[in-house]
């Protein structure tokens, strides 16, 4: 029994997320802050499945992400038991920071887009440059020339 | 790609759950209250499971599950990354509620035990009788003589 | 004993947040998805100092905000305990949206800002035009030319 | 402009709290976990009121608090806007822990209640017993003999 992982195929990532009570407010539908958490949840996903171990850095006092900016487009709304799926690309690596562009889908249709800047920073909360294990994990999956 | 999923094996269901940033604070393990939210989802699975579409039974008027009671010991904290397993086995099945013992396992440990009761509820609020249909399959799950 | 409450003075609403342990994650700082709910509260809260009852026209079946739009810049973060400040000024008023500028203040720090739009939507998420009662009691709020 | 802030009647502690969208789910009333963020943010006041300083304690390294027991009975929903205060009164106090009665009114209707016992912790989660200053101060909130 594994709990959800995603997978990475090309230059994509693709994390699911099935939607909860938590997820909802009473207007019926996904409330719109939990989007920011599906995203984070597969951006974690994806350092994961590039080998990349948050846990221990942030133990051993080398750092941690830090989301700096986010632009979100909610189109459609999310439902209780919505099947959905996070697909994430990376679209610039910097010395201290990555841009990631992120569309949460339920099957064909676009629920919501958001393009997010995650700093690397010391525990005191500073820039920092992102460990160069990671930045050549990493760059393996930055979007080079297509689309 | 599937969202997660539980499975039922004998009179236990069993929800995978791993612990993303969101579920932690600066404590640096799970906040409490959590623990509840993977305790849902693992219901919520397991009705799923049992072939019950709790969604068309809230948009057609007819209930919701609503938690009555909740007792909960928290043994050992979880961490980021953790992945945890909760175990649900329904101890009572009444005309209007269910009891259940859920537990929050890290693979042998035992992180958290909730014994929780789920009343149905109306949309307004008030108990109300389970759909026959629903306590029929919900009845081959509870646990019978063992433990 | 009242609940927190905001005020408005000129074209700007200010509304109090502490930072609690639900707040944070184990970077020691508030995750960064929590400044849209706060940023939602004290959007709620600037309603219900216009005389508006959100609540009164769910239930009415009249409809409900939903976020559509949202770019945020989180620029120092916010600690366990902080006594921050939501400022809000309205942007742009239109008949089914309002534009909304957000600011998460630390004393005279600011620690993220936030540009919102917020679309009135039917109980089934079709954008309508808002009451006209909200859409008069809003408009002596709207930002004019200053700034 | 202040934050929610609580007040200390003889052995009573009294905090305010108001239901947001982020609160509620789909069935229209507030989500049951959501009782445990109201009730921490009330102890986290109480705290504070009695003069001890949560994250100055954490910083130092000598521990924090962490739930180890609650007993939650939920008997009457809460809604959208509605203005809520959270009772607490301390039971008993021992070396490293504290045991508590929450109460979540509406006026003068008990919408849930809550036993609950906090254990002071190391930074790496065990149990240590609480500082002297802090069983000092909260010694003088402690329930005697009443009720």
């Amino acid at each position: 029994m594994q709990p959800p992982s995603g997978k990475i195929e090309g230059s994509r990532h693709f994390y699911p997320v099935r939607v909860y009570f938590e997820d909802t407010d009473l207007s019926g539908i996904a409330y719109h802050a939990n989007y920011l958490k599906w995203c984070e949840r597969a951006r974690s996903d994806l350092l994961r499945v590039l080998g990349i171990n948050q846990r221990a850095a942030f133990e051993a006092g080398e750092g941690v992400y830090a989301v700096s900016e986010a632009q979100i487009k909610w189109r459609r709304p999310a439902r209780l038991d919505d099947e959905l799926v996070v697909e994430t690309r990376a679209l610039d690596l910097r010395a201290a920071s990555a841009r990631m562009e992120q569309r949460v889908m339920r099957g064909e249709e676009l629920l919501a887009q958001v393009d997010i800047v995650a700093a690397f920073v010391t525990p005191e909360g500073r820039p920092r440059r992102q460990p160069d294990a990671w930045r050549r994990l990493f760059e393996q999956f930055v979007t080079k020339d297509e689309e």
